[in-house]
């Protein structure tokens, strides 16, 4: 039986003030959860899953049906849900490709960027600040256990842009087409906010700008969504 | 003032029941009412918008901030709101590209296609009779207008393939690297299922079969989502 109690505190993990409260975060779904469990990237604190759960988990508490739907995040539940300890991580300078976000508003962007970022093989992702927390449940959801694999790092983005020696690049409309640009690996590509795209004071520290042609003859199509320009591009620099 | 028959109207048309019965849909927002009144390839019923709206439109019912609410589908109501007849269209036998959902179920993931389609050039999106509906409120608003330019088709997809002469891509696990082939942009490209991929049936039709390569070191990573996949996919074609 669940107290009403430890109800409230799973819900309260909805919101960010109380994730960072808790340092906790909650994860869904047979799936991801046995992700999480198996790669210990974060301690486990506590696990529920149903009577009919197929693959129980020791000490976890079972629950009937529609008690775990009492404390689910989502529309339709799963049968488990897991409350994981949150992990701060910072960024190591290494060769390679790193993605950074610029005020990222959107939790399914986020999460299929990471989702994108673990099968791209790029292990750091920088967000600013104010980029949507990546222990937000609708991104856990949506990375499908990649934030196992893949440290999102939040800081103040101008000032680790400034203090980059990288190449710097930026999808901007009118950039360079990338089709015909060669690509540097050992770089930062920056993406921008799903409306206002990358920050005035940012830009001014691109080096690279760069483009994805629009192949539609009418001019009115609308920018690329930031999750899909994401996948385009980092498609571009791995297959040089 | 709006009759609660009026609201209860509208509604209804949140279902694919009532769509189809009274032939209609419903389109939110300010870029995306404009660009369907403007693009007239759907015929405007009945426009609904605040006393503050910028934009005012001729015949719009004027409603306060708090009747809106009550018609809108969004979590965050808009200041406009649009009534608009369905359409069917046909597929038309012409060169080029065409990409063919097979029983893709997520509203955001077929707007996000529809969204690409306009993007890279691609007027007509054969879906299977068990894709998502195009006019599905969430659908609509995923595609940001490109619905006025992009061609949804749902036909017998099986039939579909089986009468085409041209060739016949997929993207499958094991298929061939995408950014070593050659690819042929007179094709048809199909995408599957979020969970299940192509159906068996349709798989036995597809003479190329292609890979996004994973790079990531892992071999856990979660197969890309089919909206991102498409994205990378389209990218190609265009590029070569």
């Amino acid at each position: 039986m669940l107290s009403k109690k430890e109800i409230k505190n799973i819900q309260l993990l909805k919101q960010k003030k109380y994730r960072n409260t808790f340092n906790l975060f909650v994860v869904e779904g047979k799936k991801s959860v046995l992700e999480f469990i198996n790669n210990s990237v974060f301690e486990m604190v506590k696990i529920y899953h149903t009577t009919t759960f197929e693959k129980p988990i020791e000490n976890a508490v079972i629950l009937s049906d529609s008690e775990l739907k009492k404390i689910s995040f989502l529309t339709t539940h799963q049968q488990v849900l897991g409350v994981f300890k949150k992990k701060v991580f910072s960024f190591e300078n290494s060769n390679g490709l790193s993605i950074a976000l610029d005020t990222v508003q959107d939790p399914g962007n986020l999460g299929t960027i990471i989702r994108l970022c673990d099968w791209f093989g790029v292990t750091q992702l920088i967000c600013s600040n104010n980029t949507v927390d990546c222990f937000n449940p609708k991104v856990v959801q949506a990375t499908m256990g990649s934030l196992n694999r893949v440290k999102v790092i939040y800081t103040d983005l101008h000032s680790f842009l400034k203090e980059s020696k990288k190449p710097i690049y930026a999808a901007i409309m009118d950039g360079k087409n990338v089709y015909q640009t060669k690509l540097n690996s050992n770089a930062i590509l920056v993406l921008g906010n799903e409306a206002n795209g990358i920050s005035k004071e940012n830009l001014e520290l691109v080096t690279d700008s760069i483009a994805i042609p629009r192949f539609g003859n009418l001019q009115q199509t609308e920018s690329l969504n930031v999750a899909t320009a994401t996948a385009i591009l980092l498609s571009e620099f791995r297959r040089s």
